[in-house]
């Protein structure tokens, strides 16, 4: 059976591509669990949850798995609306012992009798609300059975003292007394062999018996497991693209440009070329963030400290206060976890750490658990924080050399996950004045303000209009905080209409110009103003462009929303269409972004 | 030379009030560390650093001291701002070893010399952030000695597995070998008599010259120490009023209504009583939001999990999820501390917690750091979430009862700290209709539109207008989100100024406001939109009314902001005291509220 589901598992990724190694290395886990236990009326909790897919294949989600991450498909994560068998959903790290606490506490105080079981990987457990967990599971006494998957690598390989712990207990050196685990009130149970189904099936059910305090079994397991392209590849096909399943090879589109990471990276390198200053630091994604190009330059100004975003930014803080460049590179969703540290070690120190936020707005197809929606609101209404955003991948250098020169508190910029969009890249990046934004194209009608990347389809909006005769100024405002007061004056002086876009929710960009025009009585009915930001809702997972679709943040609603706001009604599409593909000077994506 | 810092120390806070059992409790840890290190050149930081009383008055503070938790006078807490001996600031716990490490690192790679010192107590270390930085800490092997001051409470009992196991190394059972601390890869040393300068002097010397990789030191103190009062009482002083030496009877002003804290604790406890999936969550400050009096009638319905807000979120959605009816009471400023786990375990899986967000708003005394002000716009700005505000203790007691009834994904609640408006309680809460607010006050000009206890200042307001001929209306949003739409409508249409009035950062409930009215085109110019919010400062430490009047959020402040909307000069200030002395029907306060 472990056989057939690791090659239904490994046939199925090949196809829709997504995170295989996790999964393939809880194959034998995961069967004996399901064997053990009787979920849904046990509660069975997969930590992160990207090793979720031989549990889906199991749990009544076969026939839709071709469906994996796409649009109206499965979630690549545990989803509590997908199914009964996904008790908690997660994507995050380490929140599987505490949701799992909660589990196991109401059940005793509604006096049932279902066991509770998280499964999280020794990535994980470097994240502090694990340790919270633990230290609240093993005091509460409370049956619930917590399984260490030890692979020795979270996403990249982890890090920290907690690691090399591990890895003695594994050998035998520290297993007898005084593990980290008995010491947190667990009864510690390992290491075992998390692919022998012959010892798994008797413990567990051993351990499922016991109901005398909270347990945990460390299993020891191979991430990519008997997949040989896999298990021999560095990162153990952690996320992969649709591939050749006899060869491992991955189908790779072909970047027309340069991701934004890499630009950043890069970027960074040249400015820590001139400034030894400047470090980086990444919480466990130093692919991801690019920051292992960094450190194959600057091995030792280099900082992986492992999922632990709090410490990340209270420790780049320690390093500004000491005089440092600090550079921290976080996705949008993870630097949630670190909100406080940045409000209060930060901002209120007005310390000068620069945050560099990838994957900021929408990331298709891990769906709304990776989105990068607030942390413009986050931060753009804190005290003394510069909060930027790149219009495209040139500016993105402009910043990070901004970022590496501003020395005046915190300062942070966001830029998209995927590829730039192509521009020349400056051989250096310019330092901009702090709290200044740029007309791009000047018009006279309506004024598309935008901050951050939504800023080409700005560009094809303005286009749009110009073939219905409305004139459009386009201009990026490159700062959320501190607002280009001037640009916004001028913009309002002379235009009938005011749209802000960007790529976050509510209470962002947007909402900085509002409170600004309003309290400066320039809301006045002489120019009208709109903003166009995320919707209040979490976008589902689909391809980015549907993804903007269904926000509304195309170039075809930004011209839809600027010509109503005129008074002009929209004119007949078909009409429209074909007045388009007679514009010669129309480039050809714009025709599809229209087709879509 | 104890002795005089430990009389000096309490003379002090005798006057002053503040944070005294844990300044007691270190009184000879200080000296120590003032003898054996040389600050400024070594950094020290104090975790938390309530306890930093004696540190300041041997690092040239002394002559100062009486000016502390004043406005403009020193911090309650250590301040970069305010010495070089205080090199990092901090007042939320456990982010000593991260910023210590970041002081180290700048020091190695700089090739400096100096030796960094943290002090923790036992408390803090139930927060994740400090196993993440020891974690880092241990693994990198720098030079760094963290003292864990070990008193066996932080503010309240500590709690969990992790107490136990410091109570076990304390006893000799586990201090041989394979303790938590030699797990994460320090050099542990202890535990010793924290209060025995002879054994101290002479350990820490050494421990300063070992210089070879991250040094844990266990010293066990009592807090309170030395100061009878104190070491005998429950709490051991921790934060005191002024109070008489000989005696220790703290001076208690005469409350004019119960606290906010108060009022919820009896009405969650009547909820409580009337469904039993009622339970109550609260980070080690059971005492501070009143879950201890909830706790007196529901000691197995309570969960006091420490220092630990990132785990009593999840552990509340995990609770959640599993049916049962969370409440989760937790300040504004440590809120923030598990921003990710709302947004990403409770917001985007629609679970009904219930947050009641204490101490929202200025704070007084223990300033910016302490300050609730971001809360506001964190929560509202998510899809689904349910925001209101209590603009009195009677409709605190209405929020409770609405938030245990509603099942309908998460919901939010927040109140001021201090004593309520002394307003006739109900005997039970009613179930307000969630987003609809109401008008206080009819009038005909401008419209106030309060968000939370500004409530009775706009009332006052009001009434100063109306002295000048201006006809207000007054209404209480009670909701942020979801905003009141329809009354919205009413009062942008029958007004010429509409201003909202929040106890908050920018890009909450204003924001809100702004971005509705401006999407549905009513910011037409024909009804004027003002927000008043807290400013885009860090407001330091003073009286509460000091920092609402620095903040501008006074009802002199509400009046002019009206006032000058409506193009009306603000009257002769002597004439206008002397109109209002004149007018019988305004309240005694009112005048105070003039006269500060």
């Amino acid at each position: 059976m472990a056989g057939e589901l690791r090659g239904e598992t490994i046939r199925i990724v090949s196809e829709t591509g997504g995170h295989l190694g996790s999964s393939l290395g809880v194959i034998e886990l995961t069967i004996a669990i399901h064997a053990v236990f009787e979920a849904p009326r046990d509660t069975i909790i997969w930590d992160v949850s990207h090793q979720c897919y031989p549990h889906k294949i199991l749990t009544g989600r076969r026939a839709r798995m071709l469906s994996l991450r796409k649009k109206n498909g499965l979630s690549g994560f545990t989803r509590r609306a997908e199914s009964d068998y996904d008790p908690f959903g997660a994507a995050h790290s380490s929140t599987s012992i505490s949701a799992g606490l909660g589990f196991a506490t109401a059940r005793d105080l509604t006096h049932e009798q279902g066991h509770v079981v998280c499964v999280i990987g020794d990535g994980a457990m470097s994240a502090g609300m694990a340790f919270e967990a633990m230290n609240n599971a093993g005091r509460s006494g409370r049956p619930m059975i917590v399984i260490l998957n030890d692979n020795d690598m979270s996403i990249s390989a982890s890090t920290g003292a907690l690691q090399q712990h591990l890895a003695a207990v594994r050998e035998g050196s520290g297993a007898n007394s005084g593990n980290l685990f008995e010491n947190f009130g667990f009864d510690y149970h390992g290491p075992v062999d998390g692919h022998d189904l012959d010892t798994l099936l008797p413990l567990l059910a051993r351990l499922r018996d016991a109901r005398n305090g909270p347990i945990l079994l460390h299993a020891v397991t191979r991430k990519g497991a008997g997949y040989a392209p896999a298990e021999t590849s560095g990162d153990k096909y952690h996320g992969v693209n649709p591939f050749d399943v006899y060869t491992g090879v991955q189908a790779k589109g072909q970047p027309k440009a340069p991701s934004y990471t890499k630009v950043f990276a890069d970027a960074l390198i040249q400015e820590a070329g001139h400034d030894d200053r400047i470090v980086a630091i990444t919480a466990a994604m130093a692919a991801g963030t690019g920051i292992d190009r960094f450190e194959a330059s600057f091995p030792k100004r280099t900082f992986d400290v492992g999922i632990a975003e709090q410490h990340a930014v209270t420790f780049a803080a320690g390093l500004a206060a000491a005089g440092m460049k600090p550079f921290c590179a976080i996705y949008s969703t993870f630097l949630q976890r670190a909100y406080d540290q940045i409000v209060h070690d930060v901002a209120l120190q007005h310390l000068p750490v620069r945050f560099a936020i990838d994957r900021a707005g929408l990331v298709g197809a891990d769906g709304p658990t990776h989105a990068g929606s607030f942390d413009i609101l986050c931060l753009a209404n804190l005290p003394g924080f510069t909060v930027m955003a790149a219009s495209d991948e040139a500016e993105l250098v402009h910043m990070v050399a901004t970022a590496a020169a501003h020395d005046h508190g915190p300062i942070a910029f966001r830029y998209p996950r995927g590829e730039g969009t192509g521009v020349t890249l400056p051989t250096r990046g310019e330092i901009l004045p702090i709290g200044r934004g740029r007309i791009i194209e000047q018009g006279s009608q309506v004024a598309l303000l935008s901050f951050g990347t939504r800023l080409a389809d700005c560009l094809k909006a303005r286009r749009l209009l110009a073939l219905e005769g409305i004139s459009a100024t386009v201009a990026d405002a490159r700062f959320a905080k501190p607002l280009d007061t001037a640009l916004l004056a001028d913009l309002v002086d002379n235009h009938t209409m005011l749209i802000t876009i960007e790529e976050g929710a509510t209470g962002g960009f947007g909402a900085l110009v509002l409170h600004h025009l309003a309290n400066r009585g320039m809301l006045d009915g002489r120019c009208a103003l709109r903003t166009m930001t995320l919707p209040d809702t979490f976008i589902a997972q689909a391809s980015p462009d549907d993804m903007y679709e269904e926000a509304k943040l195309t170039a075809r609603h930004i011209a839809a929303l600027a010509r109503s706001g005129l008074g002009i009604a929209r004119p007949n599409a078909d009409l429209r269409r074909s007045t388009i593909a007679g514009q010669a000077e129309l480039p050809a994506r714009l025709h599809r972004a229209e087709d879509r």
